[in-house]
């Protein structure tokens, strides 16, 4: 990042406000902090830069947190114009902060905090965090600047001795409540005129006071007792905190007298992609698609908007996959990697969920491909390198990784066979390992290092030096490989097992489409999958989203377009028919009200804003919008729109630094991007 | 620790106010946060307990964070009564505060917070830590609560057209400045009548502001541009911020028209020992110390209350030395050794000084050999271990410990030659060696643990288990003692040599006093030190109150009381002549006014309340009044008053759960204690 901001120890903003985000789920009147551990950040840094300088100069320092600057060694109090000298300056920027983020914003003619910074915790040194959303002196990276609107109910009506008001879309943000005279006096009467009037809902008010509460569905905002979030005792201009939802139902109220206005708030990431094809509900899919991803997206990738509100790997993972056919926004992906991943010491899996630390290491490599940012795959190599360090001290002497206690071998919500080791984590871990050798090697080339004969330069990696030593992930890759498919590909059943000590040989689709995803089978086995597992109906169909997400990836990447179109439209389709204004976390077509609001054995359990929700973006930009990267960074790209599925088409699909239009209107394809992109 | 309290993870309060602590330091305007690194506390936690309940009971949570109490899995809010049903029940809380410590307080007929409970960082469990000093529930552990008491100026006198007061004793609190009239109108005039009096001092003020600059001494106070603290634009009312100070200074003002009232503050430690001898300056010099001692203990041991306000493991390690003749408080002793450790892993040695990470780790047998704790023992001895690691990964092919990048070597202010691996830091590595087997085996025998043949028990320590593995510190401390003497004793000198790669055969006494503190060498070789070293004017003399401390106990160890004696009334009684109400930071009669205030090249640099100034009752407790534990936790205890040096004596030391009192009227010696004590 160019340019003057505030500036602080790499990854720890990140580690600040992903704490703060992990720290907001809200559930019935408690906080609900999330359940595993989260890494801090650094409290005590300093910051520093040094200068030849011409002329003497001055500079300025802002910061959050307590302590002073050093310029050549003599201290001075923040906040006030300090003399540089000429010639040699060093700049040095101690800053404590127990309760926030220490960090520093400088503002000079010369001299000023930008990228060639460095940051130390005292015991190492880094180039500095920045963001581009902190670039001004007055936005203290301690806080979320939101962009706001103010939105109102667009219809009210009275249900059950209360007052429902719909705001006809999803908000997350605040709520002012007026009662009618605004004085207390009048909300006194105003309140007390009502009395009497609950229906043996449980609404203990005093005078003067209102209950809200809040729902994603009518259903859930009408039921005191379960519904997810409910103010009580609410006075005339109090202001809500932050919560999502659609309906806002005040028990004991009357239209008229008891006003609501809600304060939607997000982060600004702008959209760069639109589309527009001849098919109605194609585009409203593709719009409810993009209401529900940029909801979840904030600081970071979060599940859902009312639940969890936290950021899992998993879920992070596929909005991975959306980011560039929507915002192609560099830095939450980049703020969501390091958030999960936390510090270089690690010592349980993310989200305690072992497939979850491997994707997060496959997502590196993701990353790459669409920024072609060396210098962050630089940056998080050695922590990629502590996550290997942990995988690999759960191997067996197959190599196969195994769970300790405490840990979540996940996969998916579904009946597979998890006797022993688990064969969809051995294809993460292979996969892994891969990812380890394709950026290890990066490095190497880039550094022009002649990678030694065994591929290895001890201790570099240690201090974030690129790593040569790429080839033992090589090796470790061919080994387990052939483990693998040793122990779990049965050819009886062309496909591979979940299990092979259990001796059920049971198949389930989950390693399988891994496999196929990310390379592990060669054609005829990759044929021999989607026969047997993928095609036969009595291996057991996928039924969460989230591996509905790779199931489709795998039917988009083996060319099977069809299938895609299908459930966009039945899974996605049937939703919008619904009246789905953001996507939910799961559908299914044979629930009705209220029962298809209902998970986890909540009634109001599932989440109808959910990120993973979002996933028509990336199937209908990747696969029949047909854009994608061939090189690093779209330094080359293609785009091979599959015209049999429309009659008409406008879209604007983002490449890295640019963007493609697609035009088509039943005879004539346009196809222009406002950069250049060739394979070399 | 019994009964009910606030409870937390384990040493985590002390990270938490450890380094509130090391933030506190402020100079000139700004703040100086501690120059190392500082491990953070868990901001997230699951606290927890389980019962077989006879009947059913109500629980309450209070707690200091967000989240939720779960019984028996079930969810519930904190602050209100729950109902706990009969027979199994665990009761989990979950708490997350980003901002302070997450901690809570339980209260019911039967279930209640205690040392029972369990604290689970969401990766490893333990047994909650508590305070004696937060047992009650409107006591947050996140706040310091300090007894205070009223302070007025003893005198108050114009100096250069300013007031300066006299508050006859050193305040560690804050001000509150009242301006007469005490109305906004009467300070304005007030202001404008002293208009034009400033001779010439950088005094800038508006109408109805005075500044007030603090001093140690008055020389400190009356120097506007050198004191250490300074509040400018003070209005009347403001209660300006904890400090430490004797004296305050406003320019510009007269006697009458401006009063300042100090709010001493202090944590409140009971003092359990009293001294009067027939000697008067004896007297004082014991009262001045408990002075010093008492204003630099508060939840830690610190350096100084006006500089540097640190925990300094090299100055608690002296401090642990006087609290049992003090204080006898346990409890500050162990907050300090874990507030300076931090967290298990290790990457930096504490304060960044090599030697004071084996002090700390010695203070260890220290602390057991006062209070007995074995579970305090077993609590520590995981961070020992790692310690220990940190200690051993920088070992050479002899054993010797040499320095690493951004390591200091700092044993003391002294020509000590640190060519290659020095010497005082072998003894001490020596020492840790000694401690970490006698800890070792202390838990191991407890357990009635069987040591294995080798005596190790893999794996366990790790866990906090108790470790059987203290032969290999055995073996690891007579291999370094063979070549601590093969290398550094010189036979010629009759002494151990700093370095022996110098080729410089330098000695100084720091080495050859640490080796007889830590019974390194046998009574020739302590003899031949005394003679070559020790007696030896030739050898460059101790000039720091910090070793100087060492120096006296070896004296004091070795029977040489004289030497001792002398000492006390010299140098500490020089102080007392020049009118100290503190012991110094270091003392050196040569110099006079204002010389003696200024230190690091700071002329009001030094500290007048310095801890390691109250040696004194250390000195005398232990050996002139002959009161020592024979066993861990004064099970037997010695007291062995040395009359030659006194004609009369009323004192009382305290031993751990009880006190001794020692009278001796010139003829008859009464030793009492209300405990007893015998040797088994």
């Amino acid at each position: 990042m160019s340019g003057t901001g505030w500036i602080w120890y790499p990854g720890d903003f990140e580690l600040y406000h992903g704490m703060l985000q992990n720290f907001q789920r809200e559930e019935r009147s408690y906080g609900w902090p999330a359940y595993w551990k989260m890494d801090d950040w650094r409290k005590n840094v300093r910051l520093y830069n040094k200068y030849q300088l011409r002329e003497k100069t001055r500079i300025r320092v802002t910061a959050a947190g307590q302590g002073y600057v050093a310029v050549n060694g003599r201290k001075f109090p923040f906040d006030r114009w300090i003399d540089c000298p000429e010639g040699a300056c060093t700049v040095e920027i101690f800053v404590g902060n127990m309760f926030g983020l220490p960090c520093a914003y400088v503002e000079g003619d010369v001299i000023c905090s930008d990228a060639s910074w460095m940051a130390d915790d005292f015991t190492e040194c880094h180039p500095v965090g920045m963001s581009s959303l902190y670039r001004d002196k007055e936005k203290d990276p301690n806080k979320v600047y939101y962009e706001t609107e103010e939105l109102l109910p667009v219809s009210e009506k009275e249900v059950c001795g209360g007052v429902l008001m719909d705001f006809g879309r999803m908000i997350n943000g605040t709520v002012r409540v007026t009662i009618a005279g605004d004085s207390e006096k009048a909300s006194e009467q105003v309140s007390e005129a009502f009395a009497g009037e609950d229906r043996g809902q449980d609404v203990r008010r005093s005078a003067g006071e209102v209950t809200v509460a809040y729902g994603e569905s009518a259903a859930e905002a009408t039921d005191l007792t379960w519904c997810y979030y409910k103010s009580e005792h609410v006075v005339s201009g109090d202001v809500l905190r932050r919560r999502a939802f659609r309906y806002l139902y005040l028990p004991g109220c009357r239209v008229g007298h008891v006003s609501c206005a809600a304060e939607h708030q997000w982060v600004p990431i702008p959209v760069k992609a639109s589309f527009w094809c001849d098919d109605e509900k194609i585009n409203r899919i593709w719009d409810v698609a993009k209401e529900t991803y940029r909801l979840c997206s904030g600081l970071f990738f979060i599940d859902g908007i009312k639940r969890d509100r936290w950021i899992w790997s998993g879920d992070a993972y596929q909005s991975y996959f959306v980011n560039p056919y929507l915002f192609m926004d560099e830095e939450i992906d980049k703020r969501t990697i390091l958030a999960l991943r936390g510090n270089q010491d690690i010592v349980q899996h993310i989200n305690t969920i072992v497939d979850y630390s491997m994707l997060w290491l496959i997502s590196i490599e993701k990353e790459y491909w669409i920024t072609g940012d060396r210098e962050f795959v630089r940056m998080i190599y050695p922590k990629m390198e502590g996550m290997m360090r942990l995988l690999e001290s759960q191997l067996d002497e197959h190599g196969f990784i195994r769970g300790r206690e405490r840990d979540w071998i996940f996969i998916d919500w579904s009946d597979i066979d998890k006797t022993g080791a688990v064969c969809a984590e051995q294809v993460l871990l292979l996969k892994c390992y891969d990812v380890m050798a394709f950026c290890g090697k990066l490095l190497a080339a880039e550094d022009g290092a002649e990678a030694s004969e065994d591929g290895t330069a001890p201790g570099a990696s240690e201090t974030g030096a690129p790593a040569a030593d790429y080839r033992k992930y090589e090796q470790a890759y061919e080994r387990l490989k052939a483990n693998l498919f040793a122990f779990f590909w049965n050819e009886e059943k062309g496909a591979f097992i979940d299990s092979y000590e259990s001796g059920r040989n049971h198949v389930t689709r989950h390693a399988n489409i891994f496999a196929i995803l990310f390379d592990v089978v060669d054609e005829a086995r990759t044929r021999s999958i989607i026969d047997h597992v993928l095609l036969n109906p009595d291996i057991t169909r996928i039924t969460t989203p989230y591996f509905k997400f790779f199931e489709l990836d795998v039917w988009g990447k083996t060319g099977h377009l069809d299938q895609v179109y299908e459930a966009i439209r039945d899974y996605w389709g049937g939703m919008i028919d619904r009246g789905a204004v953001t996507f939910w976390e799961d559908y299914d077509a044979a629930q009705g009200e209220p029962e298809q609001y209902g998970m986890y054995g909540d009634p109001f359990g599932k989440s109808l804003c959910h990120a993973w929700g979002a996933s028509p973006i990336y199937l209908l930009g990747r696969y029949f919008l047909g854009v994608r990267p061939l090189e690093p960074g779209y330094k080359a790209f293609e785009a091979k729109p599959q015209l049999s599925y429309f009659r008409k088409l406008d879209c604007v699909v983002p490449v890295k630094g640019g963007s493609v239009s697609i035009k088509y209107d039943g005879e004539h394809l346009e196809v222009a991007s406002d950069r250049a992109g060739l394979v070399e």
